[in-house]
């Protein structure tokens, strides 16, 4: 490439480049918003000057400790305060946090700890008897810091060397952090749920959490001062990158240990909660709650959801109860969402199935997504957008993940031929939205057709009696496979297995219908997403 | 630096990484929102499909014509379709838009022309006399490309090899345009509107435009589908990056070629616009209007000021007539806006006096700017924060230009100490609010005391009869300089130059009261700013 005029003396200076950081937008909101409420957990109420200063003392004691770039903060946090200042001290320190699912074994955990090298381990009480667990099966031997927490269910004893006040005694508040030198390098280690083998440790990057927090902003609309309340766990995906988008606008974080209707309803009408996320699963939970746990609100109140479609009827219902609700899609490797269901105004004329219909699709990308698609893996060519062609989900774009970590084979395969392979099935309509319609691993292969499972769980779900409904695959001599569906029953509702399946036989082609209708409680991972291995595990043992 | 486990095999890939560039914006909205209005130009209506279409014929037509990275596509257009669509078809070849400031003289657009060695100008027929001359005196010899628009208000001679709408039919409407390699490469040219001698030339990167464009959409909490009215001028700093911001909401983007009360209510009540943009004269010329000439409308209209603080007066009148005001600030070198007056809730219960007096202040950082200060040049340190203390305002971060075309010794003054040096003069507030006194060049020395001449201009403004003020420095053998007052008075209002400077007496200390009152015409530049360099040359004539 030729130099053009435009590429002499015109470089780089630190007046006009600085690598992207999420942290900037906690610094400027404690500047320009010191007495604003940035954080309620409980009773108690801290200011962003507060939350500003806290954690910057976490990034100087964490300095004075020896942590330094690249070194791994693992986190056993519900969603405190501790859990939010974990997302900005830890990076501020030009360290990488690893915040771990609290429902994780421990096996598992000591995995993480091992495979992540954590250095540092801060574990709230209530998880320190599995963490004590883990700790004697893992070979990595962290500082391990105590987290007491007021607000726990329970406290288990202290574990660490020592508490976290104690820790953040020891740094500075006014200490002087530097931006990382590169936008590129790591902020956050998620490990996939995983539901097989060893979870894959997925690497963020600054670049790329700034952005997917500015997408937050843009996708959902938010104006200033949002209230966030914290149903989605913050170990997931770093909560969707929430901790760091509301700080842009100056808002305020709603902690909650633990998804409950009251608790829920409680929040949303004493601090006017504006916006909260989480899986279907939670909507459920607020609009089946009994009325003694619900508490009434005016005000608009928006949910944003994924992990799957929301049905009709969930929809119906909170629409009934006062909340909008816009579908989101994403995975781990795309730091959550990085797909919207842009509504269209057209859609208001539609009825209430029609209007569910279009919202069930997952959508268009993320503004600081560069493009989703669904592709035929084999030839990584776009399928024709007949909303019938199935092909591969993928991702292109800077909210994609650097990579596994210490996977070098995996990240190859993942991030090959310029797209992020998602491992999800879907199909791509006229008007470009794509929509998903099964993991490929849940894809049911009956009498050589495909069955989508979330196809045959979508006309369980439109049944009245069904609060919740898992489909896998079963073998079947003849057929192969044959779906084989699990059923929760609402609360005094009631129905038999035959009754659903003439229901799907009305509703769904014949060979998708379920030949095996099981009621069961439903094995959900923390995030409300059903475990289809363990269904299959059930299918089997029938 | 040592690698750490986050920096091995977790490299940039096309799937994860892809350079910044704001032409992704209009892409987005044309695949998810084809149908919807982005355009009004008098009875002209563009949806995001065709708007996204031709941009990408004038690409590809440019490309056709062998323009590629680093060429200058120079522009002389009115707020016009072509103009917008020369914000995305430009860069989209690889080239850079030179949109020039249609008030220009034959002399200076010739400068412009050549030292931005255009290689295609593009020029609306209204501008072609002008333009023949320049192009006379101009070395450069671009391909020149008329552009005919049925609402301009007189029409020159064709003086191109062909016509804008032959040069897109020459494109292809699917034209595979790239995303920059770098998104440091250059999207735009601008030139100072230069108070004296040839102007410099500020050069934008697509990195910056884009997050400019998205610092909008965060600071305006504009939320989806806005429409937008354009009153500022596309030349002035790209529209302050607008072109591309409303693109990330789908909204609409209403043209306007000249700036005049009628055609601005007008387009306000038929089109419900949301949002308009302009210095402080255009919401004068908005309240000041004749009844006849105004058009009621109910809906809420945010007007985005900058040039110069409002005066308390019209704010006053813009909230009885229905507008919301935000304060913005910047430079042509920091894209336009890159400091906003963050709005406070605590001020909402101040008088109109005190809401006047804190929304004067220009404000705290946008947040892609990541910081902005009042520093001492000589020191380069911060000045207290006392509301007092006069220093240079300097910015640093993403949103501050490459630098000036082929001047590197501007450049390295402008970007010295890790600083963008602005010229103005302000204060920081105890709240860490920043406010401007003057331009270096424009403060008043009188016995050795500083005068600021905006605090001149603020206490004339306050008197009732006066519609504008502009006030510079005269010699004087005694006391070195004094302040010399020019006045414009409103239409129908009386005053004589005793009463105005009795009023001043009344509301300034004594030497900064000005010693000479003219009633005169202001010179002001095309974006409504006072051209003090001429009020200069008129007190110097006196």
């Amino acid at each position: 490439m030729n130099p053009t005029p435009y590429d002499v003396d015109l470089d780089r200076t630190p007046a006009n480049h600085q690598p992207l950081t999420p942290i900037v937008f906690l610094e400027r909101a404690a500047r320009v918003f010191p007495e604003r409420t940035a954080v309620i957990h409980g009773a108690l109420r801290r200011d962003y000057r507060s939350f500003w200063e806290r954690s910057k003392q976490l990034g100087s004691a964490l300095q004075r400790r020896g942590i330094g770039r690249g070194d791994t903060v693992a986190v056993m946090l519900a969603n405190t305060p501790a859990m939010l200042e974990c997302h900005y001290g830890v990076p501020m320190a030009g360290a990488v946090l690893n915040a771990l699912n609290t429902r994780l074994d421990a096996a598992v955990l000591a995995h993480c700890l091992d495979h992540g090298e954590a250095r540092v381990l801060i574990v709230d009480r209530e998880f320190s008897p599995v963490m004590r667990q883990a700790l004697a099966l893992a070979a990595a031997k962290p500082l391990v810091v105590d987290y007491d927490d007021a607000l726990a269910p329970s406290r288990g004893e202290a574990i660490g060397a020592l508490d976290y006040e104690a820790l953040l005694a020891e740094g500075d508040e006014d200490f002087a952090w530097r931006p990382p030198a590169d936008e590129w390098d790591a902020i956050t280690l998620n490990y996939t749920s995983g539901t097989t083998g060893n979870p894959k440790g997925v690497v963020y990057h600054h670049r790329g959490a700034y952005l997917t927090a500015v997408g937050n902003v843009l996708s959902a609309a938010m104006g200033r001062h949002p209230v966030y309340l914290w149903t989605l766990p913050m170990f997931h995906c770093n909560g969707w990158c929430f901790p760091w988008t509301i700080s842009i606008l100056g808002g305020t974080h709603v902690c909650l240990r633990q998804v409950r209707a009251p608790a829920m309803y409680e929040a949303i009408a004493a601090h006017q909660v504006t916006h909260l996320c989480g899986a279907p699963i939670v909507m459920s939970t607020l609009i089946n709650a009994p009325a003694e746990d619900k508490r009434p609100f005016d005000h608009a109140v928006s949910f944003m959801t994924a992990a799957a479609p929301p049905p009709e009827v969930v929809l119906a219902g909170m629409k009934a109860a006062g909340f909008g609700v816009t579908h989101l899609y994403g995975l781990t490797e795309t730091y959550g969402p990085a797909v919207v269901n842009e509504w269209q105004g057209a859609w208001d004329a539609l009825d209430a199935a029609g209007q569910a219909a279009k919202k069930a699709r997952q959508g268009v990308n993320y503004v600081p997504l560069e493009a989703v698609d669904v592709l035929d893996p084999a030839t990584m060519r776009p399928v024709p957008a007949d909303g019938e062609t199935l092909g591969e989900v993928m991702f292109r774009g800077n909210i994609v993940m650097k990579g596994y970590l210490k996977n070098p084979e995996a990240t190859r395969q993942a991030l090959a031929g310029g797209w992020f392979h998602s491992g999800d099935l879907g199909v791509k309509h006229p008007d470009g939205y794509i929509q998903l319609k099964d993991r490929s691993k849940d894809i049911i292969i009956s009498g050589g057709e495909n069955i989508s499972s979330i196809e045959v769980e979508e006309a369980l779900y439109k049944h009245p009696a069904v609060q919740a409904a898992g489909v896998v695959a079963r073998a079947d001599e003849t057929w192969g496979e044959t779906p084989c569906a699990f059923v929760e029953l609402k609360p005094g509702a009631s129905a038999t297995a035959q009754e659903l399946i003439d229901w799907c036989r009305q509703n769904l082609a014949r060979y998708k219908v379920p030949r095996h209708v099981v009621f069961a409680e439903i094995p959900k991972t923390s995030t409300g997403k059903i475990q289809k291995f363990r269904l299959r595990d059930m299918a089997k043992a029938l």
